[in-house]
């Protein structure tokens, strides 16, 4: 992925104290202005900085029930694919994973009450192969995919991007 | 939650077009220059758009795997809030909730490769109040969740947070 | 159970019809209104018909959340007396059954809204002597346990209480 | 829902007493007799208090068995209409609750014996749009459902209906 | 079903001795033999002593695994009568019940070896009606079902059929 | 085990024909009458039949139910044979077996009525080195263990028990 | 199997050394050389010792994921067997059981990467007959199946192929 | 990995044809006999081609019986080494994996009968640190996993191994 050392303490500026002043981040990392501009700019060439636009608060807004759903999808040609597509078009289903294990699918959505979900499920129950669902109701949220960066120290990134073997 | 119909447009704009030019939003909602700015500034006195910053794709950064955990932590008095707490100081957890069902906690993370899980699940095991862990590892991403109000069209969005009696 | 087929048209017309009024009853059934007062009297002193109040509907008051509860509890000598009763003090919980299968009881509540319901979690999580719980969160109620006689056909309850060897 | 600490005081008086008679409900919640009148009178017209019945107990009549049967329907366009109307229609199914989670649907009914229990059976897996049933036998009953009011201690109702932003 | 408790010493005799001689019966019991004689009529009568024979040992034989599998039979009109019928047929096949629970039928069969297993678990997935099966494979018997009276103490029959109300 | 073709039709002819009698054993199966005596008595001295007495049809005498448990004990030293050795001591426990799966044991009991359940229950849950148990109510019988070799073909047996290379 | 104590030090010794050289045999086992010589030729034209061929290591060559996926086959004639030879078509499968339980077949392969194993779970969803699938993903190997006689103590060897009645 | 095509169709013919000798290599292959050589040779260093030895069958000689069994470990700091290193020291225990999931551990053993069944489950049941077992008795093997390279194609090696960025 080539990124190095100087261009993780960019992004891990960028997220610790979610900002966007190149300023503030020359500051932060002890990296020149200009090298932090020329970083940037090459970060989101490479989509690793993505677009730039402003960041909207989901359950500040009224969708503050965040509901899974593992999907088993009826096996067959070609069937995955269909079922793939069906669930990226459901109002309100925020993440798609296709999965190992006992599910084919889980589907993640946030929701405003009890009467979005009958309707939500509703969908997902009517949907042309999909053979069963299970889901679970979320009571509260410790922490929302907000600035997945700040859950990794330094030293992971390092680790992880850096320094090992793959 | 007080926002109306304007309001929505203007949410709807910035993420659609993953813009935060405010002339970009007037011209795509019909709603005078001044008011955009005026209604965005409320947005976020209020927390529903958050603070202005990069958004980073963690995939592209080279964390392509999302694994999900289902953790059962061990009852008694004061369990939930430690085991919870704890969770939240993993490193490369980035959401986790508090569920019904058969779990107590579902958490989500952002990892690299094999033997970062391998790590993950060390960590999971050998923590204090944990009594069970089921997990999911996924093979591909359909939808990260990254930029949902894309996934709500705007009549649900009158619909669930304007219309309805709750 | 001591019952007749004239105590079980009088029992499906108060439950039918919703009333206590003896002279409906007596109309309804075509049985003479003197004996309806002493059938009525009698149910009563055998426990069928209980005490005469005024009957509260949980969802209209604000509680319309069903909530149910699978609840398994240590194995050991008194346990389960234990867990019961305090399953028992818990606010909230309506109906407590010991059940076969794979769990040890079934309590169900009748709760307010999501944060009660995330209290009533805890509640059951802290308790002393509970191992696992698994729980249902119903989205929307089809019909609640409220006047059950309803839902008997009169053949039924001729064939279940009166025809049958057991 | 507008309900009054008052309000709650007389249906927290119903239920614990059993009682319908304004004159001890008056004795025992200190308000006046003709408010009481007046406040009994408003919450029948809102549907709080529900009409005015003997309440049957289906256990002394010889319906002692609680028996539960989670409902998993098959899956597609209009199904879970259909099947929600099917269970409303069984002879001695109680209670019905759409449900999130791992079924559809949760049926309870009120059983006399082993042969009723059987029928039951039957009749649901003979159901069009069933496809799978999972049944609990109820060994005894800890609590059923009757007089739910109960068990909601005056603070919990206070906290819960008048005190919470919600 | 109108035992006393002379038939229950008899019967406690017949199966702890594993014998069928009267004069050892009324020499245990110090019941007279013409009484013995008497009883042991009516009770062949009542169908209570089945037809006398001599007892196999299975395992003896040859057929020392004993074979339990759940069946989950395809819910329909008819089905469960169909699938009953069908399980009946099969060779080897000793026990079958229609079971509550997240199963419809369990059959418990006394099988030769690996080879006759698979045999039998392929008659099971053949059969028409069956849509899923879980067998369980017993490693060793600590107590087949040969003479079960010896497993209750002579207070537990004389609790359970004479002093119960039921 | 050392049977031959002799041995199968004598003792087909005892289970099918439920019969004692050496001569009609002898017209049965078409084996000279001092050859079935001798027969006979091999078998029993080998153990193939068990002792002579009356069979008791349990269901008959008062105990319908068929009640089957999966039992999960402790792990740990010795806890296998000691908690086998505690299951074969509860009265009404008629079969016991260990078993490979998800379960450790599965014990098979005879019950009266509800109140007996409850009763064993209790008892498998307060049993020392028991952790959680599986309970199935059965709801009908269609075959009680009794007279197993009725449902294994001549062929059958042939096959498994003279054919087979094991 | 008719081998002896001779054949299984041999084995042994080729197993723990990792050998195929005569002479060291001998030395090791003390058996003379044209004993081991005549005992190698007989072993395998038994089929004990397979042909002569290199071992290769599937996670040195790059394929260092083994994947276990349970299969449940649709039930009807003959489907056993025709997804049976469907699982070993397919690339990468290494090992397929078919199996008592709660799963018709298990399957293992070695796999290289996530993108490998989502087209291995297509292959496997896409495949006639198959309903259901449950696989595993292994994180890290402790040990893979080479060399398994090393895993044995001739103690063991000895008493399970020779001492033992069967 | 540093393999390529010629690596690869040297491998293939070594399994595919189940030989070790370079003159049938090499007229294979179409590869020159000193290349064959030299490329074992280094295959060999590096650690793709494992020690030249013979290969057992362990069905052949006298344990044809797969036992899979997944083992869930009890949590705790250091739990899953100790409970790896004790998985490793079982005879019979021949594939041993850390998995993702609802298991901890999946370990393969062969086994000769059931009583060496029963021997291998008392042993995993008494290990310290194991919570619980699930285990999987297979009837039959469709396929070891001896020669597993035989069970791609060509095209899937150079796929997977060459062709592909990772």
């Amino acid at each position: 992925m080539d990124v190095d050392r100087k261009d993780l303490r960019i992004l891990k500026a960028i997220a610790d104290e979610e900002t966007r002043s190149p300023e503030r981040i020359a500051e932060l990392t002890n990296v020149p202005l200009s090298t932090v501009h020329y970083r940037i700019d090459s970060l989101q060439e490479r989509g690793i900085i993505r677009n730039d636009h402003y960041d909207i608060d989901m359950a500040a807004l009224g969708f503050p029930i965040t509901f899974i759903v593992e999907v088993i999808a009826e096996h067959g040609e070609g069937y995955r694919e269909d079922v793939g597509d069906r669930l990226l078009e459901i109002d309100g289903v925020t993440q798609v994973y296709f999965a190992a294990g006992d599910t084919d699918f889980i589907a993640i959505s946030q929701l405003s009450d009890r009467s979005m979900v009958e309707s939500l499920v509703s969908e997902f129950e009517s949907m042309d192969g999909v053979v069963r669902t299970k889901s679970t109701f979320t009571i509260s949220t410790l922490r929302d995919g907000h600035e997945p960066l700040q859950q990794y120290s330094m030293e992971t990134l390092v680790d992880e991007l850096l320094d090992q073997e793959r």
